[in-house]
């Protein structure tokens, strides 16, 4: 008999080439495969809900996983216990964990994904948050950005904002929600910018190279009618480079 | 001729032996005269507004120095950014600068300091935040910690709640402001408690000394009328443990 677990991970990407695993190199998926191995004495796979990239954080990633039972199931909350155990002193965190139905599938359940984007727009370094948003000296234009993201709201064929890598054979995604929102975030100006972007599913780098694009909308290298241009023309080449990997927080995933 | 500089400091304490300059241990202060020397050639002494002990963060210090004019004063931009420049790649950042008058004392004209403490109250490990704030596990009585704060409130002789080290002549303190508010920390319950503490200065550990306490409380160690009779008590060894470096931030300062 086996039970079936969704765990979700809270995670800091630096440090690894992202969740899947891959040989010789550290990745989440690794680090907690062999953390409940350890435990267990079992080996397993833990699917989770996508890949996120290199360098990418997570708040709540899902995944799920079945262990043999021994004598009775783990509880929920042991087997969190046991991971984390584990996983010290690594910066990775199983906040949660639930006993699940065998139909239950972390990716193909999942009804919405939420990623946020952070952007620290100060002159200075970030000191207590380094590594954790994008920096960025110049005062971005917030009112442009957010004209702009508007044009991207909706059911789109997204080819000019994914990777060249990228395996989906539909590059037609909808997007709920592409939010922009600036708030102060010390007592001398700075302000943080977050993006927030949702949507059932997204194309490789998709969240990064629409960040990478309305931020040369908010230093005025371009218009809310170029970003449109730019997704009317389904070429990557026209859109901005792709924002870097530690701004980026899978923030949520949503189940029925 | 010189110019008076007031800087405003952003700092992750961790790895410091606090602000002050000491032989031989890495502190803010050394930092910051270091990185000015190097840009300027002159050797200076910054005068802060506080000490901040060893492992203690700051949002915003502030501080002040002198700097000889060479053909003409630098202007707070510059020296913001050549500061900045030297202090790469330490997690020190000059926020803020400002042309003050000479009279100005980053210490003595100081009218409040206010001091945040952040808990992260969960089972599992903070991952994206480790070392930023009190890792407690087990959940607290908010609402019993809440009570007790308001006894702390106002002009007191807070003898119980300084370190035995404190060279203050006088252990009377005004708390203007002692509030602790509770927000969620992520979707899976995990809470966020903040507790916010302001007066016009502050007795050596008196912070931290006053979350311990409070955290033995929301532990249902204590009661309200047990920090009562505490304060009454002007005795150290009655209060609780000194709370961990790790999640107090010296958050703002306050002037004329």
């Amino acid at each position: 008999m086996t039970t079936r677990y969704c765990l979700t991970i809270e995670y800091v990407g630096e440090n690894y080439y992202g969740w899947q695993r891959q040989p010789n190199l550290p990745t989440i998926q690794q680090e907690v495969e062999g953390a409940i191995g350890k435990f267990s004495g079992q080996t397993v796979e833990v699917q989770s809900a996508g890949r996120t990239d290199a360098g990418v954080h997570a708040k709540a990633q899902k995944a799920h996983v079945d262990l043999q039972d021994s004598k009775r199931p783990m509880t929920p909350n042991e087997i969190a216990k046991a991971i984390n155990a584990h996983l010290r002193p690594q910066p990775i965190s199983v906040i949660d964990a639930q006993i699940v139905s065998d139909d239950f599938h972390a990716r193909f359940s999942a009804k919405n994904k939420l990623y946020v984007y952070r952007i620290l727009n100060r002159q200075s370094c970030p000191a207590i948050e380094h590594g954790r948003l994008w920096h960025i000296k110049k005062a971005l234009n917030i009112t442009a950005m957010q004209d702009a993201a508007k044009t991207l709201l909706g059911q789109h064929d997204f080819s000019s904002f994914r990777d060249a890598q990228c395996q989906a054979k539909n590059p037609v995604r909808t997007l709920d929600t592409l939010t922009l929102l600036s708030n102060p975030y010390d007592q001398s100006g700075g302000k943080e910018i977050t993006i927030e972007a949702q949507a059932q599913s997204f194309l490789h780098h998709m969240v990064r190279n629409i960040v990478g694009t309305l931020v040369q909308v908010g230093q005025d290298k371009r218009t809310a009618k170029d970003v449109q241009a730019i997704l009317e023309a389904k070429d990557r080449t026209r859109a901005g480079p792709t924002a870097p990997a530690h701004g980026l927080y899978l923030e949520r995933i949503d189940y029925d």
